[in-house]
């Protein structure tokens, strides 16, 4: 990702691995503070996942995939029997960090397949790592790939409505659907990008307008309602989103609001995208309803978190403590509403439980 | 309106006018400080208004009814003639203090024609008074039998999604919406409620649930974007909200994101009820492409106001100042989308540009 800091650009992922320190761009500061936090220990890590530090199907299956191989490291074991056993109870976890977004637990299984290979403890240890690292490798090339798919179905300056922060923070290294919209302004065709808010962790406000201001693409900031009215004044020419868990039907779960923005696509007439690795497809969930949707604090909605005039980080409260709320933070959009899945083996426009099968099962692993 | 003070019950009007000086609930403080603000000129009082110190269609109106009978008081004009033509252009400044309810027209317009009687300029004043103290009479009333008519609609139980804050503060002495749920309560019928926030102002979070909370009506607050998977959960059984203008064919101007949630109600096969009084009706206003949408300042969607920790009131930025915002504050419904309008004569299930006239007609005026 291009990011500018103190007016040099540099290349940057939201995620890494150096030695056995994880590293994340700090997504709960930004846009105001742009920091690398660092997580020594996988318990660290698990932590700073739960956090939001970083966040996004693709920068938490690479973190938690990560966390794993610093556990592989890290755990205190006498035999390799005590060091699985714990490598096993680590895995489920970090598994269990964020429980919406297939690509977490699918990286973990990932990972805890690799240590089964070799005998020695090292050797197992390696693998693991190994293992984590291609699991950022095919995200960059998955998004790069996604970014390009999308291509055939964006004229030029369409209006784009999006939901969320599906960007290079979120996936490595160019998006899912904000991938798409980036290499459409970078091939010349001038979208103009709507972004809807994103309550309650405001991922669209925060991120979302940061990443298009690296880049330069035109866009302008709405709050969620807003979308509707966009589409009566015929100002959006395709809603993309991205998505952290695709059923075997088709149905999407994704951040809160995506299924409203579906309705209302589907209501005026224009396409509705989801653009997201194969990764994301999770054909032992037969359909939306098997999918857990996260619950978070009743404090994400009483209060928000942004930049005081004095430049430092602050929280201001809009309700009181005793207000009982209502927080999932996912919902599922039924596949009926969704014109067609941007992946990075292709666009899929024809939406069944065969198509997806075939799609899934024309890859090679990973 | 019931509220509790320091542990102790007062029953209290969001606007009142005392001597030459219109009080006002300051909307912006709550729920964290409850205080009276008071302004002493009709120009204050109309930059009250625009800051949004009152709010609501109802509480709208009559801040500048009031604000036109401190004109007719304090306009320093050496004869009748000249005194009329400042009241006239004291007035057009009112009424375009906000300009999408049409309550605040209409209230301006009946107090200046209030101006016409009498011959004495100490006459005049004392009527265009007389008419703006009738208009929050009027209001009390109405929302009182809009309260009242809704009953028929609402079994017992209902769990209702309502939209922005459309109670006691909104207009006196019941509410619309909020006053229709309020009477469900006080008549045995264990609403619950949803409240969504009602981004960029908050209206939901900072005033409705403040008002629930006053009369103990269980209720959960939301994200705006949640209303959706609340329908797919099967947790709504009615969705009522207000309107700032409704056209002569039932288009309804309303807060932003009114219109999300009709289509998405439609979509689920549940009620959506506008409830409001018939003054919120405009004859002369064919259809919703004619009502004007406020555009308010880009600053309520990069930043939000609350209370801060040491609970001083306090504003953080969550998006550069640099950030294009479109922040449209109402959009519109197209009447197919409304179940029925509740008013204070009664329930209008068959909406119908003749219908509609009918009901407007069928009253006395003022």
């Amino acid at each position: 990702m291009r990011v500018i800091i103190d007016g040099r650009v540099q290349d940057i992922l939201a995620v890494v691995m150096k030695g056995q320190q994880v590293q994340m761009i700090d997504q709960r500061l930004l846009p105001f503070t742009f920091r690398i936090s660092k997580f020594r220990t996988w318990q660290a890590t698990v932590q700073a996942i739960k956090d939001l530090v970083t966040r996004g199907a693709g920068s938490v299956g690479v973190a938690g995939a990560f966390a794993v191989a610093q556990a592989a490291q890290q755990i205190d074991a006498s035999t390799i029997e005590e060091w699985n056993a714990q490598l096993h109870s680590a895995a489920q976890t970090i598994a269990q960090a964020r429980p919406t977004a297939v690509t977490l637990s699918s990286a973990v299984n990932y990972c805890l397949a690799a240590a089964e290979s070799g005998t020695a403890l090292a050797e197992k240890q390696h693998q693991v790592r190994v293992a984590a690292k291609a699991i950022l490798e095919r995200d960059m090339k998955a998004s790069q790939a996604i970014s390009e798919a999308g291509q055939s179905l964006l004229k030029s300056q369409y209006r784009i409505l999006t939901h969320c922060n599906t960007g290079a923070l979120a996936i490595q290294d160019h998006g899912t659907a904000l991938g798409v919209i980036r290499q459409a302004h970078a091939t010349g065709k001038e979208p103009l990008v709507y972004v809807s808010e994103t309550r309650p962790w405001l991922q669209g406000s925060r991120l979302t307008t940061w990443e298009l201001q690296q880049e330069g693409i035109p866009h302008h900031l709405i709050v969620d309602s807003a979308c509707g009215y966009l589409h009566q004044q015929g100002l959006v020419d395709a809603v993309i989103v991205g998505a952290d868990r695709i059923a075997a039907n088709g149905d999407v779960a994704n951040k809160i609001g995506t299924y409203e923005k579906a309705v209302l696509a589907h209501e005026h007439g224009i396409p509705f995208y989801v653009a997201a690795p194969t990764d994301a497809f999770d054909l032992a969930c037969p359909n939306g309803h098997d999918i857990a949707i996260e619950e978070r604090s009743a404090h994400e909605v009483r209060s928000f978190t942004g930049t005081l005039p004095n430049g430092r980080t602050g929280t201001v409260q809009i309700a009181p403590d005793t207000t009982s709320v209502l927080n999932p933070v996912f919902d599922v959009t039924p596949a009926k509403y969704v014109s067609a899945f941007i992946t990075e083996r292709g666009v899929l426009s024809q939406i069944s439980l065969t198509s997806i099968k075939q799609l899934v099962h024309s890859g090679n692993g990973l």
